[in-house]
């Protein structure tokens, strides 16, 4: 354990509210202007490019780093990944670090999509936003599916749709429910989702236990499944959602690590009912994690991921419970998180009740997202005189074309 | 277009029943002993080694032969399509071809998944199929969804599951249904589903025509959905089936090209309704390919492909509705195909009426699946003197573990 009082020589990073102290340590993958995407990792307002580490010799992650995704060093395994952790934290360490590490400016990068997504799964495991999203489409008597306190209910997503923090998101065109028949338009119910992302970083091949399944996680992003409701309402039943949430899933571009996050476990609400041993959690596998989404640039709901009632490790065990093979590099959403007041909600669906009670914002009334529109999540667990924090998850909305 | 009396000089390809006759020409990836997989295409009983022709200057595919997978040789575009199939049906002509070619028994080959599948998606476009699953899910009032006839319905399934022909399947454990909650135990309710898969060999990146979809599409497979119809009925609401469908889906190892099967374009049923104009298609986009589906060598059920109510072009087009990304590599299953017949099902599900009424076999009677039975799926399309085929694509039931 990282004691909590180490400070960092790069001064920014001591800040309280800097989103990556010496604790944090969070992996992505930049480039500076004229150079190729190589791994770094995020300390104060600095990169450290850990290819030229490598390259010099002050780190050994097998030559990973110099891949323009973290898939190889997350192959590389726990062990190394606890080894390069305890490394990086002697080497940024105010007593005793090492002062030539070659640091870029985070302001000057460019961030790129952290992995190369192999398959994304996209879970629904907050009861607030379960109950209120089966409401409004399948009314409240039908609300909760009958499952969903018995295993954590999950879609396969689409990796292929997958996008780094910043990257504009087209509003959808799609198949919409109309008078007489479908039509085709725009969505005029675009919607985020507030999220947290686990990184499979270790593969599986038969059925993994929840214990087995944490310690395949490499770390965490923030994550927004941008859905469109009205597409969405039209095709989902009954094999699910697919195109509604095809076109983008936006991540933030540093993964924070399972280790970073490690003192800040904590356990979720009460068990409406006992769960089938293969999803039983030896110890509390939530995080004490603060999340807030704004609308441009206005925070309009804030929530802790305590409130989900699945942790990504038992989400991991159910998704390998039939024997499938999991892969490094798979992305596994949370579900919407939402809390039960409405400032507390992960989506607009919720907050608005369908578009019913619209929310005054400094730009306007909303139901559902407008062209120009920018989200961004943002989220931190807060420690003694520090925290670790995610950066920025952020999209704005381009008109339909 | 290829003259349809063009014989090989591989003799056991000029069989009337040879599935590989030079009109045919499908690509796969195959091993002998001591050698890495390589790609090759099945000429009779024959399969022609490519990497090789490459090397000794017969062909030229840039180097892309020499892949463990098809997925080099795709990228290269449907002019290189075009060109080598014109080049290797001159090398394998009876008349004016090369007798020097690589060649090596198929009988002594291991034949190993053919394509890298980026990502896997399920559709559901036949409509006995869509009605006599939905009339056992969801009783026969609610049985065909609304949005069926306007569009193709789909579902992303799980890549890292799909195996190759041969490849032993285990019956999966997960979460039943039980008197008093879920209990876990083996599916008892083990399926099959018989499909064609469609691989994507160029990418998109917005939305794209019919037409355009259709080039996008190197060729075909039979594909088999194995589903754990038990674990199915219990996950499956709201987001659609899960784990039911996440432990194997089976491809034939021999990809049947798109222009192998050109002659065979086919119309399906009359449609029930005008189709919204991004999915008119403008020709023909079926095959007249006969199916069949085998338990234990006992065939038991035929139909033919063009019963579907959606081509896997409007298929994929449907898919880039959003603007979902597509790339090189994705698989598209058609969803079961299934005639008016109970010997027309593609699945034991319809054929049992979910279990209802035992199908009589030569090792005794059968409602689902048994520990050690074998599926095959087979078909082809017949022409003046060959037929197009695509060989085996069978899997044995291992016991739950």
């Amino acid at each position: 354990m990282i004691a909590t009082s180490r400070r960092s020589w790069v001064a920014t990073a001591n800040a309280p509210d800097s989103d990556f102290p010496l604790q944090n340590l969070p992996y992505g993958v930049f480039a500076t202007p004229g150079t190729a995407p190589r791994c770094g990792v995020a300390i104060g307002d600095q990169i450290v490019d850990l290819a030229a580490c490598e390259a010099v010799g002050f780190l050994d992650a097998g030559g990973a780093f110099a891949a323009s995704a973290l898939n190889a060093f997350m192959a590389q395994g726990p062990a190394v990944w606890e080894r390069v952790r305890a490394r990086l934290t002697d080497l940024l360490a105010e007593d005793g670090g090492n002062r030539d590490l070659p640091l870029f400016p985070m302001v000057g990068a460019t961030l790129h999509l952290p992995i190369t997504v192999s398959e994304y799964t996209d879970f629904y495991a907050s009861r607030n936003h379960a109950f209120n999203v089966g409401a409004l489409f399948r009314g409240p008597e039908n609300a909760l599916p009958l499952q969903w306190t018995h295993m954590p209910i999950g879609y396969n997503g689409r990796a292929s749709s997958v996008v780094v923090s910043g990257t504009p998101v087209r509003r959808p065109m799609g198949q919409l429910r109309g008078e007489d028949g479908p039509r085709w338009a725009a969505s005029a119910r675009l919607d985020l989702e507030l999220e947290l992302g686990a990184i499979v970083g270790q593969p599986s091949t038969g059925r993994v236990s929840v214990a087995e399944a944490e310690a395949m996680i490499f770390g965490y992003v923030l994550l927004n499944d941008w859905s469109a409701r009205d597409i969405q309402a039209w095709e989902y039943q009954p094999l699910g959602p697919f195109q509604a949430k095809a076109f983008a899933t936006t991540i933030s571009p540093w993964v924070v690590t399972r280790a970073a996050l490690e003192p800040f476990r904590r356990a979720g609400a009460p068990r409406e009912n006992p769960l089938l041993p293969y999803l039983a959690e030896a110890r509390p596998g939530l995080y004490d994690l603060d999340l807030s989404w704004s609308l441009n640039g206005e925070v309009m709901a804030r929530v802790n991921y305590a409130v989900m009632y699945y942790s990504s490790a038992q989400q991991l065990a159910h998704h390998t419970s039939s024997g499938c093979p999991m892969r490094i590099g798979d992305l596994l959403g949370s579900g919407t998180i939402s809390g039960p007041a409405r400032d507390q909600t992960g989506a607009l669906l919720e907050m608005t009740e369908g578009g019913k009670f619209p929310v005054e914002t400094a730009r306007g009334r909303r139901t559902f997202l407008e062209d120009g529109d920018s989200v961004t999540l943002e989220g931190h667990s807060q420690g003694p005189g520090y925290r670790i924090g995610f950066g920025r998850c952020e999209g704005t909305i381009l008109p339909a074309e």
